[in-house]
């Protein structure tokens, strides 16, 4: 079925399309308190690496696409830490969202300015704050997925191989393999699948056919805006302001600033893929790690011979698999004390055990209720 | 045999003889880093209370003697910060070893500088770091003490009763009553023991008539002087070098600078106390605690409703039992962790189980061995 939609619509969109890539960096942070911060989240920090996450993902789609086509979404408070790490973009394609309004909102709002510049073009959506060491295969699988984007009017999902039975993330099932491209198999879905619980999760690991969803899209402006239209058509009425204001030539700002607070909240995972069915999934070939917390920072420090991982002027004497993280010229020293995450900030510290690192998000939303507490948000 | 020498010096000593203090503040608090450092130790720290400990000593016995009787007596690292928060006391009362010497050789030289005011002045000797929230007690067990010296030429020690079987104290074991004053029960001394092992710690405390030494003692001059005369006639030489100076009229530093190195290194314990036989005890009525390490601070500080103490910005979720101090506007978040000891200063930040707090001192240490670590003692 959705093999010969596909094949008959490919002529619209056009073999040879231009390509874009929309980076969404919206992401709070808050897990990685003390160093992040409401203005200055994970993806504006050097978590794993040397530059910003952010940084490094505008860097790794660089030789994909032209500078001019790289376009970044963010929030109004991040926007200037934003600008100061992607100045090497056009200023025009770093977008603020006035507020956040869910990831449909962002896509419909990334193909009306695409579509406006270009009304066939095909675009990948892409997180600003994942880690990923192996750019080669990260841009062959993202060429491929373009190829299939722009061979057919398909919504392409980059799928990434579970590991482990996680139960963060939402899960996709590949259903029979659609297209092969430069030796990348292409398989339709069967469905996608919310976060699972552990059993479950277990299941699809076992399984083998079920990938994480990493929030990795390529798709063509008309693929996007006629599924909008299909299964979102309350979006689909507020982005249409969108459009008819680029359409006439006026600037975005304006319009979005009136247009854009009321768009429907809502995720492009639940308004868009669940329901179409034109979804392909291509297995990625790359690492990945979504670095949900700091837990998972460890696994891209390189350990002392006791485990201990950090950055920054630190000592542990008699403790193992500690994560010691300390800005400026401060010493953060660890005394016989295991498995604990410690971040020094200029104006914040926090000390938690690994285990219990899913509880520093509602810690730090308690620090807002402290005297004074919101200058540390 | 004590009382009748007792009896019979005490006309020579007079029973109206002027009263002085002398404070030892030589501590080096390592056991206290990151907030205590070699130049500013415990007794310059407000570890517990609103001032330094070596304040509130002074302060606790300003009622018993003229300030222009209180003398200081600390190490050149530490004479500018004694003289800052001692800015109550004669400059010329403020005197710094050029190196540590040990406490005879502390003791010798308070006995040479008031012998040279007061021939048969009697002075007592106490450390600047321990917290006693008792002023009323600890001034009338001082006073009791005085009047025994006064009255006889006796080494008065201020036992303390033990309330645990601690092995990180000398202890006094009474004899028989000596003397009775204001209803004050002086004992004669059977001995002084070193630092036991816990099982005989154990059977001093359940035995009841052992006291921790903890260092606070009243005598005369001339009952010092004739002590270091007898039993350590190699530190009393250099020391006639200072006292002779002293009765020419010449100034203190020049002599102690030459001199005082020179001295010889012993304790007053094992010098004088172990070996004279005109020692008494008199138990204290005061409350007392050395404070020796981070957890015993936890006992001066009102408990949250889970047992977190501390000082300055701090928030613990979900933890209980932690220590957590900060210094400056830093805020110190410690999320589902228990009995951990974290402490923050400007430049450094310790984190270590309270059951580990004695590893600490080896940690700073290390520190000195850090690139840079010498700023951070």
């Amino acid at each position: 079925m959705i093999i010969c939609r596909a094949r008959r619509l490919s002529l619209e969109s056009g073999l040879m399309a231009e390509r874009y890539i929309v980076i969404i960096a919206g992401g709070k942070g808050e897990r990685f308190w003390p160093q992040s911060r409401a203005a200055r989240p994970k993806q504006l920090l050097p978590i794993v690496g040397d530059s910003p996450l952010l940084t490094q993902t505008v860097e790794r789609v660089k030789p994909i696409v032209p500078t001019e086509n790289i376009y970044v979404i963010t929030s109004a408070l991040q926007e200037k830490g934003v600008r100061a790490v992607c100045s090497g973009l056009p200023k025009a394609n770093i977008i603020a969202e006035p507020e956040g309004r869910d990831t449909a909102a962002a896509v419909g709002l990334a193909a009306a300015i695409i579509g406006a510049r270009d009304p066939t073009g095909v675009f990948a959506v892409l997180p600003a704050d994942h880690v990923i060491h192996n750019r080669k295969k990260y841009q062959s699988d993202l060429n491929a997925a373009f190829t299939a984007a722009a061979a057919a009017p398909v919504m392409v999902t980059i799928g990434i191989a579970p590991t482990e039975p996680a139960t963060g993330f939402g899960y996709v099932q590949r259903a029979k393999p659609w297209k092969t491209i430069r030796r990348k198999t292409v398989y339709t879905v069967k469905r996608f699948v919310e976060k699972p619980d552990l059993a479950t999760a277990k299941k699809y690991l076992r399984a083998g056919t079920y990938f994480w969803n990493a929030g990795m899209f390529v798709w063509s402006v008309p693929v996007v805006e006629n599924a909008i239209a299909k299964f979102a058509p309350e979006l689909d009425a507020g982005l249409q302001l969108i459009r008819a204001a680029l359409a006439k030539g006026r600037k975005l700002g304006p319009v979005m600033k009136k247009v854009y607070p009321t768009l429907q909240k809502i995720s492009v995972d639940y308004a868009l893929l669940e329901k179409s069915d034109n979804v392909v999934v291509l297995p990625s070939t790359f690492d990945w790690d979504d670095v949900g917390a700091w837990p998972a920072v460890a696994r891209h420090y390189p350990p002392d011979a006791h485990g201990n991982v950090g950055r920054g002027l630190r000592m542990v004497e008699q403790g193992k698999g500690n994560i010691v993280f300390s800005e400026g010229e401060h010493l953060v020293v660890v005394v016989g004390a295991d498995d604990l995450i410690v971040v020094h900030t200029a104006d914040a510290t926090l000390v938690c055990p690994k285990n219990k690192a899913e509880e520093i998000k509602a810690a730090v939303k308690r620090v807002s209720t402290l005297t004074d507490g919101q200058r540390l948000l």
